[in-house]
């Protein structure tokens, strides 16, 4: 695989309980992390409401310009779980109850199969089971479009099962320096002009702010690990001058010379 | 004000460290419920990365179908911060350094001014600013668009001037029961007629998994306390008969009979 293909994701996050405040999300965050192992980048994110047009018109989108998009929540046997019913009309086929989930349910609740749990058994004709290894019902996958359930423990247990169903990217190398007692506009010219010479890799400054005020954590990523780890070192290089109480190396040993 | 005004908001998360999985976002959840009480319903949130074409057509797509729209992050003085730029340009106004920003810096950096902190100065024209109460550069207002920064402390504060500003909705009151040792499928038909008879409120069950199997926060939600009060305690009434091990009202006291 050439280093330049790029394989792009998107998540779609539905579920008023988000939108309320209710509930933090946090399948956001794993999602993430779990497709740069994949070296697939997550181009976009978007949290929905449990109405239908909305999820509809936001599937269309991402599925039109991202390689897959992973959904999580509205998978239950709930009248407010209705992403099943919205990726079918998407998708332009009907919902049918596919016989495997009625066989693992009937093993589980010895026959007794109320309409709310039928209602779980459904997916959109030409779906394929997603393995649910935790508890309750596989979510599915049709076309470039994953959907998992939104409890955190049920879908990072399902992820298992999407990723080495997607075509894997190249692998993005991320290394990164905390600079303490320095705020950004003391770095920007240097961190401008180290990213201006290395146009294939991303750098990024994230700062924060505690009791000494403001910080940054500078972050170098991209696709050749070598270029990744020089850079950072030149990065330190040019942030000498600007007076910060200190600057850290996170999350790997720097070169011996 | 007419309880049935409904008064909206989208969130639009500027940032690639939150896509590549370094960050995990919080500021959403905090602004859901600061919005909550001032009766504002959070309907969209959508997450970009540092690409200028991206925040455009998200912040255009977003400030024309809600009453307002809240930004995170990108207000910094490094290259990669380019929402004030993505603004301007979606609004079709110029950047100018605001005179009143410059005053502060001035006084604060005893006039040493970089290129990097004059960044930090530049707003749309016809912006109004932000109140930044903890440290660093004001945000800025401009039309129904609130940009505020990305680092979480720094938007709190910024919040506090930001929801005095917007035109309040009703408030929506929410009451929920903790269901323990039943699943979902049990309640779901329950739940569905209690939540039929019940138009004017949104009536959700909320899966968690533990080390007991799946249970359910059930949460009615409304604008009138009263209603939402009483439909809790139906749906109490009609979950005797599921089997579950305990039901727990949370976060309210119960009607005195």
């Amino acid at each position: 695989m050439a280093q330049s293909e790029r394989v792009t994701a998107a998540v779609l996050i539905i579920g008023d309980e988000i939108l309320s405040g209710r509930t933090q999300d946090t399948n956001l965050n794993f999602i993430a992390k779990y497709l740069g192992t994949f070296g697939i980048d997550l181009g976009e994110a978007r949290v929905v409401g449990d109405v239908k047009a909305e999820i509809i018109a936001a599937l269309d989108a991402l599925r039109a310009r991202y390689d897959y998009v992973i959904t999580t929540g509205g998978i239950g046997p709930t009248h407010d779980d209705i992403t099943a019913d919205c990726v079918a009309e998407a998708f332009g086929v009907p919902l049918y109850e596919h016989p495997e989930i009625i066989s693992m349910m009937v093993a589980r609740w010895q026959g007794e199969l109320n309409p709310a749990r039928r209602r779980m058994a459904r997916v959109p004709q030409g779906a394929s089971l997603v393995r649910n290894p935790i508890q309750g019902p596989p979510g599915f996958q049709i076309g470039n479009v994953f959907v998992l359930a939104g409890v955190p423990a049920v879908m990072r247990g399902m992820m298992e099962d999407v990723g080495p169903r997607m075509r894997p990217g190249a692998v993005v190398i991320s290394r990164s320096v905390r600079v303490d007692g320095a705020g950004e506009s003391a770095m920007a010219a240097p961190l401008e002009a180290v990213a201006r010479a290395h146009p294939n890799l991303s750098l990024g400054s994230y700062p924060f702010f505690g009791p000494d005020g403001f910080g940054s954590n500078l972050v170098v990523r991209g696709r050749d690990e070598a270029e990744v780890v020089a850079t950072i070192e030149e990065l330190i290089g040019v942030l000498d001058g600007v007076g910060a109480r200190s600057i850290t190396r996170e999350g790997y040993e720097p070169p011996q010379n």
